[in-house]
């Protein structure tokens, strides 16, 4: 099978045969990060006190401060914007996960989608950052982790989710049909209940070869290499009137999905994505409390 | 070309089909993460302080906090060890990145590898953690990024990094020599110099193939579905005695590389780097000194 070289931004790589050669990007000449942007990565996040003493505590002298004085080179990056917190993965240029929540007054106002432009997310520093050019040509819609629709309480709100970190490549026909569909139903869920927190993400998901060896494969789109996800998760945490706390948690392929197949076929158990994304919503929730349902598709039949 | 179904763990995947058939765990007999387990992933991390206020202002009674209420699925997760610090990965089962500090101190001891044994890491939760089966049989090693034999200083620290969080299945050839040579190098420069900072980790890079579109492929193993790195960073920070600051950066493939071809075929620039891990470097130096030398292929010819 033909296989093409592996690319590694600025540099050609032959394998085993050495990395130095055909290098263009001499480090002398690069365009500095501008300090906001470096500031943008680690300048939100305390480091030292964030560093877990998970190990043995240190050996007088050992330097723990000492260790990391050149900093970190990478942290969680989180955004929290008017309608959504938002965990950007700069490795895969879009999010690992976004966070919403919808109720009533969220679905109701008067924003209008046509006003809204997708858009650079500018606190992205520019090496890890997808742009529009990114999507052209490639196939993929702009597919929206948090819905725009879900926010036509505010125009800004809307505004917020067509910053391209909100985004990631999407088969056209799942984004205009069954994921269009289970966006309108979480909803209608909050429509009749007190509040739907959703959670929305990407999924990598392995497949054995006909080498019976285990493989992650997803295609990059665009000069900055835009992960394509496999797979979308989509988790729901229900706040009832009642109060009690319902999950479900549904799983879709990023490629063409028939819309006449009922959304509960789509359902997961909540482990499977947990396991899959490196997650974890079960612990969290059940800190919140002890009236916790969840419903599968294990558990409904 | 035949195809397997994609795997979530816990559920079968076809391909648009729906996914809810032959779910077999059902969430009600799930067993519950242990409260020690999820603190281990968000009970270190300040979550609502550490959410950045990178968007305009709340909106009063958009409740930032309201949307936080059942927690943040997924945080950086920093692991501070007698040798190291770490971010951890929990999607690959892996470390994103690895800090060492190496000087002529670090270097001397008495510690014995033989003492030491590859053992889990029960400060991940078990969805998220690699085991010793996980590598049996896989044809890989279980390679280091922080290297034990930096270490001899304390028998704590050499055995911090036989925690799997430090370890990323790798190529058995490469690990035993050319890797292994880099390991050796980094250690000499630490005893000629101030200080070295080793900081290494895994790649996974993008090839075009017969299609002519770009694609991330690696391998999974063991029942966890460990990633199998394409690729392997060392960003050598160097502290001369002088004061200067000098910057090594090295790429090598996870496969058989011949231990004659000199190391600094290997050195790429470090934008390079920065772009395929998500991680930046040389803005968290730039911080700390104005007097950095960068030696790469690039600029040595």
């Amino acid at each position: 099978m033909l296989r093409g070289r592996w690319v590694l931004p600025g540099a050609a790589l032959g394998l085993g045969a050495g990395l130095g050669l055909g290098l263009g990007a001499a480090l002398a000449a690069r365009r500095r990060a501008e300090p906001d942007a470096a500031e943008g990565l680690l300048g939100r996040l305390p480091v030292v006190p964030a560093v877990a003493a998970a190990g043995p505590p240190a050996v007088p002298g050992s330097g723990r401060a000492e260790l990391t004085k050149y900093g970190l080179p990478g942290l969680a990056q989180l955004r929290s914007r008017e309608s959504y917190v938002l965990c950007y993965d700069p490795r895969s240029r879009s999010a690992l996960w976004v966070i919403e929540q919808l109720n009533r007054e969220t679905l109701s106002g008067a924003s209008d989608r046509a006003a809204c432009d997708f858009q650079e997310d500018e606190s992205v520093h520019e090496y890890h950052r997808a742009t529009n050019a990114d999507y052209r040509g490639s196939g993929f819609d702009r597919g929206h982790l948090a819905a725009a629709a879900n926010h036509k309480w505010s125009q800004a709100a809307m505004r917020d989710t067509f910053y391209l970190s909100n985004i990631a490549p999407q088969n056209p026909h799942l984004n205009q049909n069954a994921w269009n569909n289970l966006e309108k139903y979480s909803r209608s869920l909050a429509r009749n209940n007190k509040n739907v927190y959703v959670c929305t993400g990407p999924l990598y998901l392995p497949r054995m070869e006909a080498d019976g060896k285990m493989y992650v494969k997803y295609q990059v789109i665009g000069k900055n290499n835009v992960a394509v996800p496999t797979h979308f998760f989509k988790v729901l945490i229900l706040e009832k009137e009642s109060g009690e706390i319902e999950l479900r948690s549904y799983v879709m392929p990023n490629s063409p999905v028939d819309e006449k197949i009922p959304l509960e076929r789509f359902l997961v158990p909540i482990e499977s994505i947990e396991r899959a994304s490196g997650l974890l919503f079960v612990p969290n929730i059940l800190k919140r409390t002890s009236n916790l349902k969840a419903i599968t598709a294990g558990n409904k039949r």
